[in-house]
């Protein structure tokens, strides 16, 4: 115990350090280091299967004892095809622009004394997850390309498959002159989840990757600044000023697009004034497409034969072709079941009127509000960021889906010549210019 | 007991309900509320006075009984012309710019796919406390102002005061026609601290005003995104390349010129070429202002007759006229000493050499990192942003000197017209534009 405690803290120590030697690194560099860990996957890539085969027959005796999952299993697979995806998609990242070194806003404080905010990494980000060895090069190359460093905390039910990756990684990166060595850093210990979550004087961001408890888990358990999001309880609110046939072909594809993922919708929300239209037409679809419904009274009376949404049914993520349906007064009762029931994820109405749309914009207090578009739209590649880090719905830092912006600070630099603060007070005090530069 | 914490969980409903009112107004109501809150505080002044009388007497029992500091009894203290400077204060925050509704970028997804990520509030920030009345004004004023409701939690010694001044900035708010009613809370029961710490699900964002003890306590004990420093242990380095005038100014300014601001520097490091010839001339200054100095071996062996520095010095906020010395061997050794040392706060170099202040920019891990410049200038006033919620040494949201814009976050709005996913997936889809707007 005393003795992996150690080995954590060594492997967080040299993170730190190596941390800091990565922001100062040119994106050259990044880019080389990048296609390199690419090209090593791909050359390695039997290496991959045959540790990943270990972790896979290991697994498949645990779904036989009925201690795991099939759909654990499933993620814990990684093929051939699975590798060429690993490797384009870290040949990607290493495409996008470099987002460290931005000039975010400048400042003449005075003549020959210029404030700058620049953009700069934020250090070491610490990933846990569970089960998919492929969050080991994505997260790795995300976090490497915005200059931050990384320890990595995956399931045991991969250790074999996320150590080869890890050691493929490294040695590819260190193979490039100049980049800083240890920059990715694995936690092999036995050692329970707790302890990364109480390395906050080394890790600076988490990024967890799992199911709904385990990111809760994980929030709940540290006081270091997570990126992410437990729930996805999406809506779909048809306003009374609705066109019908959108209507209808939004609130269908929110809820059977891919109804596992966490902008899926779990609840829909219809004005009194268009539930008599809407809703059968609404319910015959769902009825094609398997979703069983779960109606609020009012529902009941128009759809017969559905079951009756409970107090519990509004705060559930069914991640299922289930739904629950809610016939609403007006707007402002949408507004209210949203943010009390809501996750703070997405939202969306369905309305002619830009009034009722500019009313949900202001009020629905979650990270993407849209009209007139499905909520499976929130998602970073499909905002065109290129990759994305995770979806938040936190309050401070990022918020919805991340991309390599998420992954950045900025720090203040002041270019002096020789300026103290007692020349500026005072009597005589020599006065702040205070121009924009940028 | 379980009457005061239904009353906190009563109060913090109060202002998350207010809050989702809040985000809706313009920029001309919060002004005109803000205007009112000032007028209100002018008129009131009698009132405050008298109410912050009770206060003091009750404190100055405490300092007699050697329960109380005279530091904190001095902060405690309201005059008329405090009252005066928090009303001159709420109306500066009244002019500056609404930080919401800005878009700060757009993207054409496809045609009629229109995305954009605008600034709002966070919500409902928390502000705790010690002594010191005139924070009610100040940070009700910028959560306001940024469109955030705000849960107040001062110390009793100061109960008087603070529920007076709620009393009158909630009723001038309140008589603005349509501003939202409770949008400022104040706890008053004698429930510790704790309480407010635990309201994760109510307060989105901490901001605590205290020593730094009362910081730490709060980052240690809360999963609230907290907004603020402990430490504030800043460096001045003189590198080989400094002009020795310049380099003694402004070690001596960083030192002397407001020894308690967290932004003051505690330790001194200066390169070994230029020890010989800096350090006497540094020492003298110290020695005529009254300050005590503390040297590494090398630093003994120039400046006679000096404590030595132990290793506790290196990590001390002394906040008083005492400065750690240390001579380093190069930049890279002092550079070291600050990214272990430091607290992240704000460090300067003092050089001719431009590679060399690069180097520093690059390499310290500080919120503020300047060149040939007092540190004293970390400031929210003096970086022209017109107010200061506080100065942060996080990694994530805002770092260092905070202004309305850390009181902010995003989202991120769809403006469509039916689109679903699916359309843009499978072997006929259609193709995202991903042109930026903004």
């Amino acid at each position: 115990m005393a003795k992996e405690t150690a080995d954590v803290l060594k492997k967080a120590k040299a993170a730190r350090a190596a941390a800091l030697d990565l922001a100062m690194l040119r994106d050259a560099k990044k880019r080389a280091a990048l296609r390199a860990m690419a090209a090593a996957l791909r050359k390695n890539r039997a290496k991959i299967l045959k540790a990943n085969a270990i972790d896979v027959g290991a697994a498949e005796r645990q779904v036989k004892a009925g201690k795991m999952s099939k759909a654990m299993l499933k993620r814990l697979m990684v093929d051939a095809s699975k590798v060429e995806e690993m490797a384009r998609g870290v040949e990607s990242v290493a495409k996008l622009s470099d987002p460290t070194g931005i000039v975010l806003s400048a400042m003449e404080m005075d003549r020959g004394l210029v404030l700058e905010q620049i953009s700069c990494p934020i250090g070491v980000i610490g990933a846990i997850f569970e089960s998919r060895p492929d969050v080991v090069p994505q997260v790795s190359s995300l976090c490497l390309k915005s200059g931050n460093a990384v320890i990595l905390k995956g399931g045991s039910e991969a250790a074999n498959s996320n150590k080869i990756l890890v050691d493929i990684l490294t040695s590819a990166a260190e193979s490039v002159g100049g980049f800083p060595k240890r920059a990715i850093q694995l936690i092999e210990t036995r050692e329970e989840v707790r302890q990364v979550l109480e390395l906050d004087e080394y890790i600076d961001l988490l990024v967890p990757r799992g199911s709904n408890d385990f990111v809760r888990f994980i929030k709940d358990n540290t006081r270091i600044p997570v990126l992410g999001h437990a729930d996805g309880i999406c809506h779909v609110y048809i306003d009374a000023g609705a066109d019908l046939g959108m209507a209808v072909k939004i609130a269908l594809e929110a809820k059977i697009q891919y109804p596992a993922a966490c902008n899926a919708a779990e609840t829909l929300l219809v004005h009194e004034k268009v539930a008599a239209s809407f809703l059968p037409a609404a319910a015959a679809e769902y009825a094609k497409h398997g979703v069983e419904m779960r109606g609020c009274p009012k529902t009941k009376k128009i759809v017969k034969g559905i079951k009756a949404a409970s107090e519990a049914d509004w705060g559930t993520e069914y991640l299922d072709l289930v739904i629950s349906i809610r016939v609403v007064k007006d707007i402002d009762e949408a507004i209210r079941h949203i943010n009390k029931y809501g996750s703070k994820h997405t939202d969306t109405i369905v309305t002619s009127s830009k009034t009722a749309a500019k009313k949900f914009f202001d009020s629905v207090d979650s990270a993407c509000v849209f009209h007139n578009a499905s909520t499976r739209f929130s998602d970073g590649f499909r905002f065109g960021k290129g990759a994305e880090i995770g979806i938040s719905t936190n309050k401070t830092h990022a918020r919805g889906p991340v991309g390599l912006e998420g992954l950045v600070i900025y720090k203040y630099l002041i270019k002096g010549s020789g300026q103290t603060v007692a020349e500026y007070s005072g009597p005589k005090a020599k006065k702040y210019t205070h121009k924009k530069l940028k």
